[in-house]
């Protein structure tokens, strides 16, 4: 490393900060990504983990061997506390200062719990491994209970599942936790039929998977139910405690709650001094970067950043994939000294989402699929966007494992017990 | 399940638990398999989990998967805290009170430290996948921090990694280290070169693998210095610290130290009231039982059993299944009114321990082997011996994807660091 050479800091080694990496590739700069774990996840497909269908290293691969080949890159594995704009540095948990020529905030975003962060520990989110393996155990240790348990009511508080939040994120968890009761463990215990477990999905708003038009949520509603999903919609959640929640007046006694609700972006609004939105997000204008600073940008889940119609960028991958690209390209066409590239725009392809076996949904506007179809669409563009081909390979091997024999191979209670 | 049927207890669902259920798979008794935890593991491997190259769910099983088709068999999930001889029951954490006719324990053993207790959590043993877990994150994030060390001093210590025992487990971790160190890691930095790390592998003992003859012995410990492994033998541990040990009057300074050392039975002669030898164990006769109660069963690593010659049986697989397999069929002859069978006598097949790539030793007393040929003999027993075809089929994959391209896929750091 030269001393001259520029230095783009990139925080956040997601979807979006992988991508502003891979495009500053052939650039004569030193590119540093931090991020406060030492791998990139697969998001889309955490909640497989969260239900024992997936193994954590299918979906995640270490930042350093993503970025191994890119001869100027460097990745630091720790927590930002802070950055002082007028020194151009950031600062480390561990005590180490970072200074910046350009900054990328790529930091994503967590669960919000509306305020009532006391709930966070009942009703866990599924945002990182930790997060998957925890939800996992919980749901796993359940079942464990219920088989034995004394009491018919302890029992059937045991076996009743509640999902906060119907985007997703929630309707997967929802069906892939009736899949697992169903499927995979239906014969395995002697007291309890775990065919008996009750999976209920609450949402405030009035329709499942809300960013589908009407049509599609109806049949994602409607195979959701075949799963043997109970849906709870129009019904926000008005109380959470350890042993269940209260939804329109009722009161619905479970031990396991997860949450899928509401998403609040990570400290960077802070970090930088600025005035985030309500859900804690960057504003950036139509150049992704701060209004009074063309050398810090934020993208993905970090920024508010509007489409031409003026509304918010969805929290999805495509978005913080192709921001982060073209915010490479910008830094790349300023350090060439090209031209700079035409103010950001979203190109959207399409929404998928999955319910369970044999069922999804697929909305690319010319073209609208559900059930078996719109599912194994889904499942090659899952296996196809996997970063890594063993992780490709795995997965799709568990996958194939799973459908033909409906097990579940991670069915693993790990941490917490002795 | 009818009052009268006998009822079979067994703690510890490990290999010898698991051979006691299988053979009573026919008997008109409930049979009842009680662990702390909700899987079979298959423990030899697990050290390839504490060094990236497995999954966890790669050597790991439901216990009630395993059992599925066995009709007779119940699983529990729960901790044994006391056994009450007199009544014929077991108390468990949660408070459930368990009756038997017939018990059987098979509950292993864990590490031992020599009455240094303190020195656990400096020095992690290795005998559960959480213990996997957080060993594959000390050792990773030691290289992590060492990418961001200022000095020199701090940051040898970061790539100093001390093994404690040089048994077969303490053997294949050094080994695993120096190759993920030396392969797996090597390009992944910028500041450090991750080929510089010292491995040091200690033992009280003059020489590696003591239970193998001296000249397979000198082999392991050639393979193991061609690995870059360095040797400290006839050193016993005197000093340990989060700094570093001390072994010789000399002080090694070392972020990571890692325990293979020492075996201590678990609590089981103390459940029964009686006297466990030093190591803790249960003592029983030809077989098998306690000597005033022949309804009460140890085997495997809670047991001290003798051979022919008067010497106490090792603490190995092949043991604690012939041990499990012989019980079941003495309870199965007593409950069906067959003879018994003769006393039980172990026979020993040999003994298999790997050190890296293309490097192992065996011995079968009439065929002895190193380097390639032993180390392919290794891989195909320990597939072989694998539960569940998935299992043997991912691991059989995982390990030729880490061959060709030297990668280990599972290199997360989950856990801990939020």
């Amino acid at each position: 490393m030269t001393e001259t050479r520029p230095r783009v800091v990139i925080v956040g080694a997601g979807f979006g900060g992988l991508s502003v990496a891979a495009a500053l590739r052939r650039v004569a700069a030193d590119v540093v990504v931090i991020d406060r774990r030492n791998y990139h996840l697969f998001q889309p497909l955490l909640y497989q983990v969260a239900t024992a269908a997936l193994n954590p290293s299918d979906i995640a691969q270490p930042i350093r061997s993503v970025l191994r080949d890119q001869a100027n890159a460097t990745v630091l594995m720790g927590r930002v506390m802070g950055i002082d704009r007028a020194a151009r540095t950031l600062s480390l948990a561990t005590g180490d200062v970072v200074p910046f020529d350009w900054l990328v905030l790529a930091t994503g975003a967590r669960h919000a719990y509306f305020g009532k962060d006391d709930w966070e520990p009942i009703a866990p989110g599924l945002k990182k491994i930790d997060d998957a393996t925890h939800i996992r155990q919980r749901v796993l240790t359940a079942f464990e209970r219920a088989e034995r348990a004394d009491d018919e009511v302890t029992r059937q508080r045991l076996l009743t599942f509640v999902v906060v939040g119907a985007g997703p994120t929630g309707v997967e968890l929802a069906g892939a936790i009736a899949e697992l009761a169903r499927d995979a463990l239906a014969r395995d215990f002697r007291r309890i039929d775990p065919r008996s477990a009750r999976v209920i999905l609450v949402d405030a708003a009035p329709r499942v998977l809300p960013v589908f038009v009407e049509e599609l949520s109806l049949k994602a509603a409607a195979q959701l139910r075949a799963l043997g999903v109970e849906l709870k919609l129009g019904a926000p959640v008005a109380e959470c405690d350890s042993t269940g929640v209260v939804v329109q007046g009722e009161r619905i006694e479970a031990a396991t709650v997860l949450w899928a609700a509401g998403v609040q972006a990570s400290p960077a609004a802070k970090w930088l001094g600025v005035a985030g939105d309500r859900a804690g997000r960057v504003p950036v204008g139509p150049n992704l970067h701060l209004a009074d600073d063309e050398r810090i940008f934020a993208i993905g889940d970090t920024a508010l950043a509007l489409d031409a119609a003026g509304k918010p960028l969805p929290g999805i991958a495509p978005v913080a994939k192709q921001q982060g690209a073209w915010v490479g390209q910008r830094i790349a066409a300023a350090l060439t000294g090209k031209p700079q590239p035409q103010p950001f725009r979203y190109r959207h392809i399409g929404n998928l989402a999955t319910i369970g076996r044999n069922s999804a949904v697929a909305d690319f506007g010319w073209l609208r699929l559900s059930g078996y179809l719109a599912w194994v669409l889904w499942g090659l563009a899952h296996v196809y966007f996997l970063i890594g081909f063993r992780n490709r390979l795995s997965v799709a091997l568990s996958w194939v494992w799973a459908y033909t024999t409906r097990q579940r191979p991670a069915r693993l209670i790990t941490g917490g017990e002795g």
